[in-house]
Formats: C-alpha cells, sequence, structure tokens
C-alpha cells in the first residue's frame, strides 16, 4: 500500500479550486508517479458559504490558516493567500517551525521576506518551493535553479505581467490611448484590486526578484530594483517604435556586471520580431541566458488558475518524491548581499523628441549627441505639425550616464519643446 | 570540508571536453550550489593523443570504458560514447551494476534499450539522467518529468533536429532544392557519419521516444513509431506551402488517445506565424501541451558542444543534490506497454496535385474529396504549365483513412498526372 502524504490548502480562490482538483481528477496518474498517495486533508479560505465548483465535503474547515498550517495530521502546506503582510506570512512561518514543507504561489511574500524565510525553511529541514509564484505554470523556477544550476547567467529576462501585455497588445491593434485600454482591461476583470501592482510593475518585479536571486547566488534584493510600469507609454510610442521595427513590452531585466546587481522592471523595446516582441496578451515569456547555454526560452500562460495550479502540483510532487532543495538554490547563508547598480550594460536606446521646426535644428540636436559621445544608428524626421517636428532616433549601444548627457545637451539648446522621451532596447 | 562526488568521463568529443571545462571553470559556483566538490577522476575515448583544447593531466587515462564505468573510485559516470549497440551500452551497463549514478547524452541507446536500462537502475538503487539527449541545452526532460508530472498531456511536439531545420530552413531561404541543400550542410559538418540519422528522421525519432514514455506513462516504443525524414520535401511543396501560410517542418508529435500511442516523425505544415513555425536553422522547440498548464513552449540551442554538456552538468548537479528520480518519472516496472495506432487524431492536410488541364476537372476532383467526406477548406488552381494544372487544397480536420479514400478517388479518375503529395497540418 502507498503512502499517504496529507495536504493542507490554505485559500481557496481560483487557484486554489484549480488545484484541490487537479489532485483528486488526476490522482491515479499522480500517484504512479511520485508513489504516493496525495491526500487534501484540510482547507481554510475567508469565507465557507462560497460557492467554489468543488466540494468541501470531504475536507476537514479550518478557520485560520497559521492553525491549518501547523496542524500534526498535515505534511505540507499549500499557501494561496497571497500579500506578504498578513495571514500568508505568519501561515507559511507557522507550518515551517511545525516542521511542514511548504509550497506557495506567492510572489510577495518571498520578493519581501525570501531571505529570511529561506533562512527558516533550512533550519527547519523543511522544502519551501514556489514555481507558481513566477510566470505561472512555465518551469521558470525549476529550470534556473536545476537545469542551468552549473551555468553563469549573463542575463534573465521576461515578458511576465499578463495585464501589462494585454494593455500593450490592445493598445496597438486598437490604436487606442492607455487610459482607453485600462478601462476595457478593468471590465473585463483583468486587474488586481490594487492596479498598481500590475500596471505600476510591482508584481512583474515580484517575480523577477526571485529570479535574480538564483541567477546570480545573491540575496533577494526586491528594494534594490528600478521599477517603473507601463503608464508613461503612449500609442504614439507604440506606433513610433513598430515601424522601427520594434514592440513595447513591460520587462523584468536582470544582469550582473563588476558594479553590481542591476535589476530593472520597465517599459521596453525589443525587436518585433524576436520571441519577445511576438507575445501577445496574457501569455508570458522568460529567456534565460546562460554563458554555455546560450539563450533558453520558456513561453507559455503566465496566470490562470488552471496553469498555476499545475505549476503548485509539480512542486507538490518534487516534494512527494523526497527531492529537497535549498530555497533560492544554494543555503541562504551563501546567497551573497551586493550591491544594486544603476549603471547598467551598454544599449541601444529609443530617443522621440518633439523639436522647433526651423532651418539647421537636426545639426545642432545631432551635435548634442555626438558631443556627448552618443553615436546615433537610426534617425527619423516626421512632417511637422502645429504642434512642432516629431523626431525619433536610436542610438548605437551606450552608457546610460552618457545617454544622460545626451539629454542634457539637446534641453540646453532649447530646441526640444517637450521633455524627450527615452525607452531602452533589449535584445529579446 | 566538502564532501567530493567523483567522476568518470568516457568520450572526449565536443560535449565531454566542453563538459570538463565547465566543470573545472565554474566549480566554485557548482560547489555552492550542490554543496559538493564535483571532481572528475578518470577519463577514457578512442583516441588518447588527440588535440581536444582541454589538459587531461589531471585525469587518470582509462583505455576501455567499461572499466572506467566500474572504477571503485567513481561516483558517477557520464557516458558521450554515443551508439547504442556498442561499447556505450556495455559501459552504462557495467557502472549501474556496479552501483553507480549514470549521466548520458545518448538517445539512440535509451530509444532502443531504455526499457530495460531504466528496470537496471532501478534495480540498483543508481539514477539515471539524460537531459543531453533530447534538444541540447533545453530543459526538457526535466520539465516534462518533474514540472510537468501532474498533467495530463494531451501532445507533445518539436523540432528536435537541427539538421534537418538548417536544411529547410536554407531550402526556403535560397530556393534551392534538397540535394543542393544536403550537400552544402555536408561541406559544414552538419551531417552525422550516418546522415540518414538526422535527414532520415531517426534522430528526433529517438528523441520523440524518450519524450512520449514520459508524457504517457508508457514504455518506450521506438519501434512503434512511425518515422519518414525530408528526403521527398520539394522545393515546390515549401514555396507553396509558405504561399499558404505555413512552413515544412520535421515535427516529432505523440498523442495518446483510446485506440493507442501515436508516435510520428514527419515531415508537417505548421503556421508561419506559430512558435514552431517561426524557428529557424539549428535552434530547437519543444511543444509539451498539458491539460491544465496549455501549451508550454521550451526553445534554445539544441546541439552543440556548450549547450548539450551544460544539460550534462544540470543532470550531475541534481544527482550531486541527492535528487533521485525513476528514468521515465515512474517505476519502470509501471510503464505501461501500449499498442501503437496509426490513426492519429483529426488534422487537416496539404494536397499538392498535377492534374490534367481540361473542363470539368477541378468539379470532378472536389466531388472526389466531397464524396469521401473529406471536406475543403482552401483550394488553389495555378496557372497550368506544359506538365499539367497545379492544384493545392488544405482540408478541413479529417481521418488518415478518410483522406486516403479521398486521394485514392482522385487517383481513380485519371485525372491526376502525378501522384499527389499529402502532407500533415500540425497546430505549432
Amino acid at each position: 500500500m502507498r503512502e499517504t502524504m496529507n495536504i493542507g490548502v490554505a485559500g481557496l480562490g481560483t487557484v486554489g479550486t484549480s488545484a484541490i482538483k487537479l489532485l483528486e481528477e488526476n490522482s491515479e496518474l499522480i500517484a504512479a508517479r511520485c508513489g504516493k498517495h496525495l491526500h487534501v486533508k484540510a482547507v481554510c479560505a475567508r469565507t465557507r458559504g462560497k460557492p467554489r465548483g468543488i466540494s468541501l465535503e470531504g475536507f476537514d474547515w479550518v478557520e485560520d490558516a497559521t492553525l491549518l498550517a501547523s496542524r500534526p495530521d498535515i505534511d505540507l502546506f499549500v499557501e494561496l493567500i497571497g500579500g506578504h503582510d498578513n495571514t500568508a506570512k505568519a501561515a507559511v512561518e507557522a507550518a515551517i517551525n511545525a516542521g511542514k514543507h511548504v509550497v506557495t504561489a506567492n510572489k510577495a511574500l518571498l520578493a519581501i521576506h525570501g531571505n529570511a524565510i529561506a533562512k527558516m525553511a533550512e533550519d527547519a529541514g523543511v522544502t519551501l518551493r514556489f514555481e507558481a509564484a513566477v510566470a505561472g505554470g512555465i518551469p521558470v523556477v525549476k529550470s534556473l535553479t536545476e537545469s542551468l544550476a552549473g551555468e553563469r547567467i549573463r542575463r534573465v529576462l521576461g515578458v511576465m505581467n499578463g495585464t501589462c501585455n494585454f494593455i500593450l497588445t490592445r493598445m496597438e491593434s486598437n490604436g487606442s490611448s492607455y487610459e482607453e485600454t485600462f478601462a476595457e482591461a478593468d471590465k473585463l476583470g483583468y486587474l488586481e484590486s490594487d492596479p498598481d501592482l500590475d500596471v505600476g510593475g510591482i508584481d512583474a518585479g515580484h517575480k523577477l526578484a526571485l529570479l535574480s536571486s538564483i541567477a546570480f547566488g545573491t540575496q533577494v534584493d526586491f528594494a534594490g530594483m528600478d521599477i517603473e510600469g507601463i503608464k508613461r507609454i503612449s500609442i504614439t510610442d507604440i506606433e513610433l517604435a513598430r515601424d522601427m521595427g520594434y514592440r513595447v513590452k513591460l520587462l523584468g531585466v536582470a544582469r550582473m556586471s563588476d558594479s553590481g546587481l542591476e535589476q530593472r522592471t520597465e517599459p521596453c523595446l525589443v525587436p518585433a520580431n524576436s520571441p519577445l516582441g511576438r507575445v501577445e496578451n496574457a501569455t508570458n515569456i522568460v529567456l534565460l541566458e546562460g554563458e554555455t547555454t546560450g539563450p533558453v526560452y520558456l513561453m507559455g500562460a503566465g496566470a490562470g488558475g488552471g496553469p498555476t495550479a499545475a505549476a503548485v502540483i509539480g512542486d507538490i510532487i518534487d516534494i512527494a518524491r523526497g527531492r529537497t532543495i535549498s530555497t533560492f538554490g544554494q543555503p541562504a547563508s551563501t546567497l551573497k548581499k551586493v550591491a544594486s547598480t544603476r549603471s547598467s550594460a551598454e544599449l541601444a536606446w529609443y530617443i522621440r523628441l518633439l523639436l522647433v521646426d526651423q532651418p539647421g535644428v537636426l545639426a545642432r540636436i545631432a551635435a548634442a549627441f555626438g558631443d556627448a559621445n552618443v553615436s546615433i544608428n537610426r534617425l527619423r524626421q516626421y512632417g511637422h505639425d502645429e504642434n512642432g517636428a516629431p523626431v525619433l532616433i536610436v542610438t548605437h549601444h551606450t552608457q546610460r550616464e552618457q545617454l544622460n548627457h545626451s539629454l542634457n545637451a539637446v534641453r540646453k539648446t532649447g530646441l526640444s519643446l517637450r521633455e524627450p522621451v527615452a525607452i531602452r532596447i533589449e535584445d529579446g
């Protein structure tokens, strides 16, 4: 007879109910693969009566997540409550202290408290996994932590927020403004109760913070990340970028250099025909760039109950198979604390200017770039209208500092009618 | 002080030397991540003196792979010899019998002898991993075996032979014939000493056989696979398919249905703007389609010393971390033996005909399809030349049997001047 692993599930939203359904429907297949019978023993959620499309009759109902987490008859605790400063944290800590393994989809919790929680889990000798926290059903965390464990990672790059990518894709296909499209996404129920988590780049930032810790063997450092959402992206930039062969994506990017760890979540341009440039709507894609593997792309559904639940189940099976690993791939005490740096790798930039329409202007603007040692790769001047003459520039690779000098020089000419728009260009 | 895991490497081609270099160059990083010092203790290869770009001085040289595999001072045996009926098999068996873990890149060996070898490894209590055998540096084996272990897999689909994809891509971009492009690939050193392994679809077939065993919990059944290479693909079909919005790819496809396991490796059409349709040259892509995850795409370098070595290192680290798993994801004795079926899912087909150029022909051909209950989605007739009138048909989804009936009916009309070309269309 097969051994049973008893599971407690806290949080019965779309992911929690999908996970319970999956465990039931695929129980034979799962038992064959992990050698154990996985049994949901007890659950908890905010409200008991709510219709959820699954019956809760077979499970003990527990009023409090912390009580559930530390029940003696639970071997593994699944945390699907969410949030970083509430019951989720208390429950995860209670589970660890009671010697339970933990599977969570909570990116915020780990991005903010991951170092301490990883240390707690190791001290308690339990395993904590979080595949579902990053890019839903795509096996990014496992690939990076395990498959690429021998690699020096050059860059981690991802489109990891479906809502932002939906908004940017719709703006482009409908030619509509950010505000209109935001309202549409809201109507479709795509936004979190705090929409800033999505469109402010925070959710994607949480995910990037976890991946860069694994990739570079560093402490999780969400506070050291530069984050900018998609609010400043105008339909003008989307259309002009497309004109130059690019698409605008909210990217999470992490790189390690001699000056420290660079972590940024912000709208960038990527080549329209690159794998990242082609990703539409709510699809997620992550590029893991190893020194010997070269670029490895992982793509799929980054959110939704089913895909996220599948990632939770994958983690549970891993633990049931007896596979243990440090939370971020190496003991928490060995994760380096490194300086965060804003001076990034040399990149190309997209610059949009609105210039006074008079003779000799273009020459003076070009000189402003040249004097700052920023070399121009492509330049396009569009027909002027009553507002001025729009000019687009794509620079060659340059340091951020040099670019700032050039933009200051442009401002000083007095020929620029609006604050220049500058967007990074990443290879996708 | 860290424990040491001693490794023996048999086979010092481009993968073997890359793996040794990686273990040396990244030794600190790897030790931090797996908690052990990984030490290459002994090596063997066909010829000792050959220049390889690495020094062999620090390693014991062993003349015979089987001796190396069973040396008492080796904990883990890395088999990079290749082939399924030679020293590789004997060496892997010797290693298992001597209680060593095994990491191999040998798809042929496991496709032919995988069931028996998996059983041996389990009986001996050792772990055998083979990420490098399928799609080089892309973590396909791990993702399928572990991340998707709780999933019912609907379909496994992949472009897994770089040489074939290079040839097909070049034919399209140069408008050149198969024979010319084959000669070019040969000159570039892209072909195996037995080119049929690549262009005959066998190599891709080996890889698919391993993936479908994991995906469906079935015994590895390479013998039950339908295999067809790319030799019959003409530049005409590549160009006409492109005209209809498709590209020709050598696909490995596996599906399970009530009638059994369908495994095919053959040239198919995929939509040109799908992830599989866009894959160029030697890049590999695998699509794992789970019931709840939906499509998960993994893409990257499918061959080459570096990427393949990185996959070998990933497996070694997994074993060093103490992570064990059944070879194909569940105990070999529980892998089902299922019938292989040729009746596939209902698919759309691309049909190219060369017809007699006279009035009423098209109506009679259309009737031949209609009578066989095959419904036509798109039809294009091209201007006739001295050879006849070329006609392209894309059918709606249909069973293979019905399609055969319709093609027989076409043949019987006497209006078809050449044997019809029929190519499956898969969603990519």
